[in-house]
């Protein structure tokens, strides 16, 4: 059958987070520098023409604050294609809404306790510790495991848009790829993934 | 034109906020309490046969806080609607999502400072004074002219659903009533609203 054929040989596609050449747990699988991972997650990706990779261009804007512009090859930009979301056109289901802002309820309050603790205790201990451990716990209250920033929505979406499997570290876009149905991939996995991808062909 | 006739005749409908029959500024408007309010709006709205009124089973029970459940008239539930958004149907454009999480994203900061100068105070003032301003500055910079509850989602999502007028005090949900094309009134203005509609039949 012709349409059967034609869905076999449709390539796979692939959304990547900045994290796969920053965070040095998922980096030193490419590389020991954020540009040496970049070279490389080329090598492989290279050898692998089933699959297309994508990355939100703002998330692409955050890759050079750690990479030197001048040492990125030229050939990354003809494998790793720089895409936006269709922001203008896309929609997300309204329950989602919901599940947000009632999360941010909860964190907000957890954000205020935090708050309040540190208060209580600048009379038992140095200030500036008290500050420095507040930051902490109102950090891991407000915005772990939860999509706070728009390079993160934009992750997400131009994932769904792409109906594309999404490799991050970041944990809230992975909650929310499991929300939208979107495909993730453990990004540990993400260099046998490619190597297994090669073998394939 | 049949069409042209249709249209002239199809009864517009409102969404109400609890705040009408609760928020003393509004309410006030109707009666002194919130059932004299409820009787009072009543009132009003069995002479405009040409409008519809709605409210979010949620605002409902809310409203239920305030108001003897054995006070209210039965008519109330012939005049004022209830029900919910289709939340499973609706969606939202996702440029909404961009917006939402970057305006968490400036509160949050903002929560943070507010804790930070906090702490900072201890040392000069009472601790049970520092926590009260405290309260307050973080409320303020997190939740004030922001959607921060389903209930408020619920307005907004059944507003947009009926394509209706949305009545509410709450400054969050009127903005995105905004950014959303959500007709809105002025809540000093809705008695007005109403008994010029009566005249007009």
């Amino acid at each position: 059958m012709v349409w059967m054929e034609s869905v076999k040989f449709r390539k796979d596609r692939l959304v990547l987070d900045t994290s796969l050449f920053v965070n040095p747990a998922v980096r030193n699988d490419f590389g020991n520098t954020p540009t040496k991972a970049i070279e490389g997650f080329l090598l492989l990706a290279e050898q692998i023409p089933s699959l297309e990779f994508y990355m939100p261009s703002s998330i692409f804007k955050e890759l050079l604050n750690f990479v030197d512009e001048d040492n990125i090859p030229g050939r990354l930009l003809r494998i790793l294609h720089q895409k936006s979301p269709s922001r203008h056109e896309l929609s997300c289901p309204a329950f989602l809404l919901y599940e947000l802002i009632e999360d941010m309820r909860e964190r907000i309050n957890k954000g205020l306790r935090v708050a309040e603790k540190a208060v209580k205790n600048v009379s038992k201990s140095d200030e500036r510790e008290v500050i420095q451990s507040m930051r902490k716990g109102y950090r891991e209250a407000l915005r772990e495991g939860i999509i706070d920033s728009k390079e993160d929505v934009d992750l997400i979406l131009l994932a769904k848009e792409l109906d594309a499997l999404l490799v991050t570290v970041d944990q809230g876009a992975i909650k929310w790829a499991e929300k939208l149905g979107i495909r993730w991939l453990l990004p540990s996995k993400f260099k046998d993934y490619l190597l297994s991808s090669i073998k394939k062909i």
